[in-house]
């Protein structure tokens, strides 16, 4: 029985190429997405031509026991959950305080902070009884400073990186590794910076500056990841960031 | 009429003591809490007695509305609210992943992130309008770093702290100051510190290790609340820690 | 004996208004500088002009026991130090790596880094035996990140800033107060900007940003070293920020 | 001609299993250490028996030229240099501040920090008219947090942290890759930890916490130095933290 690797966030970007990568190397690739079936269903298939094996299934993650529940049947009927890359954005572009409604905030805040929360809260015990498992979550600069706009997002992905380190003290030395990785720029990904965009202004953004390396492409984070998740236990790295050459640190002006 | 300082989160520790030096100052002290009417009232009375002017309501902020209609209320019946110093923590003690509920998790947000989200999206365009205010957030070493057993606060932290940023960026060129104050240690504060240990132990350290000065005495950090109150706009701190001389950074080993 | 604050790098900028503060409080004011005696003259007699007690001494920093010698003539004729605000500066504007000498690295090093060692060398053992001093160390967004062309500057703020954390590591259950103040802007100094702009620039800068309170008025930062320097040991601040209300802080974009 | 790995401080620990994972998979490594011929050599013989190729040079990296003339050297006999591991340590043991001496504080910047800038002052503009190159600095926890004792220390990575970030900030959109590794606990290395413990102490180390991971082995070590060295343009990681499972990160009590 394979390893699995549950990706939750699988769209056609960073998530779907990290389920690419692991299925590559051996894994069961659990592709879990929100919405667009056949989005889902042409990454299964694309893994499965390359002869991987791959799952998918629509999840809404915000929904009560929507994670726990897909958790649960996972183990019991695919295998063992090996690496948990935990791929929820919650970016909701620049808005001004005036313009974040409550419930905007809070939507924020059950994706990028609660939903890990509940994910670490069912698999971390299955886990630790293991001995081992990996728990990749990816992160934004916003977990790490908090620009004008960003209320939202700010809050929700600074709290998630404050849970990664809770969860990696608690959990580290029972073998399971969490790793936060900061993408620190514009991933080349249809589903998320192509939808914000629109299909003209991305594919001009992807001829330009795309071209020039200058947006990060998901097929090589996912070589990062992978290699995060093969870590031996004496050397985990458990923050590292992720960005274009071309692109300025966030801390730089 | 004088110009208001809101408290929220207003027990006989620091939020007390904020209270305290700012109606010495000449603001009018709205102190707010949660429950313990007697206590509330004890504040009060001592404002009062020093020759200052104090308003007390208890408030349970994470019910819909309530800090909302009491930010309305206080414009419209007592003063413009110059000042807010929000002080609600959300230190629940060390709690494994498994100990530590959905709701505790939310909790912890409800208390210190969005209750502070809640605050600002109401006073903050108020104040805007007046072109000056002051919002002075207690913040916890659990905003900068995730220990184990701290995943429902060091969470709500981590994404208030970020909050701060994201409310700074919008409106500091507005005129509002906010500031990130991290209490890095022990607060000798009857009704968080002494309802966590019980009254014996609470006595005992404040005999030991308080009587050298090494709990945060909540009278001194009331003066360094103020001072930011008052810097100059060409001056202002975002973030400044305090800890007794004693106590080692939390970056310390 | 009035109790001496030891200025290192007291020019007509924030040094200079320190100087002038701490005197106001009650303290003999020390104010060294490596050149200029006119200006020099002219703080002290500013100062005593307005009732205070002032001392100036040329003194070039980096040369060999010029700290040295000078901490133990002011303890020995003029009475206990009990502040330094250590104020000197390193920056030399953006260069390129190609065109920072190994001199001018080496420079940075000794005016921002090894200064400041040289002087708690020898002041620490003095404060500790007294129980009691404090150590205001000025210092530039440089020390928390580093922009290109700040090659020599950030690497020397970058270690003044970890030399800030050790010093208080051991010094402050010893009872000194070491403090980091992160100034994230231009001041309004004659001696500094006002030099590298040139007067005309100076002057118009001052009459636009300056006049909005875009520029740090040295005399308000002053208030601030002043209140850090009072703090009780009870709730010492070791880092603090001070910027514009209309500056982005140095994290956002 | 083979590309060059260039490992300056290439001890029996992390240097010289860089160096053997390099010439493994295709690199010249030369490998650059103060003293120690015959451990020197037999790292060559090993690489040279394990099929790699490699060149060993005795270098005492503080000289004037040293670092300089080795790298003209190199790149004139050898061949280009795609990769630089900058690999001294400054690590002296905890010294109270008056046991530091001048000449110790002087001597971890000249290792940690001006060797570093002397390094990348001769090989990034090289490296940028190549358009491409890697210098891959080993830093420690000193460069991000002071404990006491770390006066030297601290202050040299703190400085070498800001060097890396400049660095980068110049050279990156260069296509010069420059990350930082922080190595946050105890390698498993005879030149350095097994030293200082001296071999009884380090042998009981290796067999009790090495033999359950807790100690980070140098040659897994390697493989994430090898990695980050590898990532495509479009992905770099400029931080990263290693550290075994068992260990408390730095910022966690």
């Amino acid at each position: 029985m394979k390893p699995v690797c549950l990706v939750v966030g699988a769209g056609a970007g960073l998530g779907g190429n990290v389920g690419k990568k692991f299925s590559a190397e051996g894994y069961h690739a659990v592709l879990c997405r929100r919405s667009d079936a056949e989005g889902l269903e042409a990454l299964v298939e694309d893994i499965q031509a390359a002869g991987g094996v791959a799952t998918g299934y629509l999840m809404n993650a915000i929904e009560d026991n929507a994670i726990e529940d897909r958790i649960a049947a996972i183990e019991a009927e695919i295998g063992p959950i090996e690496v948990v890359v935990y791929n929820l954005g919650a970016q909701i572009g620049n808005r001004t305080l005036e313009d974040t409604s409550y419930k905007a905030f809070e939507m924020g805040w059950r994706l990028a902070t609660f939903g890990l929360f509940r994910t670490a809260s069912v698999i971390c015990p299955i886990m630790e009884k293991r001995g081992h498992g990996t728990i990749l979550v990816t992160s934004a600069t916003a977990a790490v400073r908090g620009n004008a706009g960003q209320h939202s997002h700010a809050a929700a992905m600074g709290g998630r990186r404050m849970l990664c380190q809770t969860l990696n003290a608690q959990y580290a030395p029972k073998g399971i590794h969490i790793a936060h990785i900061l993408v620190d720029g514009s991933v080349d990904a249809p589903d998320t910076l192509g939808k914000m965009l629109g299909p003209e202004r991305f594919k001009e953004l992807r001829e330009t500056r795309g071209a020039a390396d200058g947006l990060l492409q998901p097929e090589r984070m996912a070589e990062t990841y992978y290699h995060i998740a093969q870590q031996h236990r004496s050397v985990w790295t458990h923050e590292l960031d992720l960005r274009s050459f071309s692109d300025l640190a966030w801390w730089n002006h």
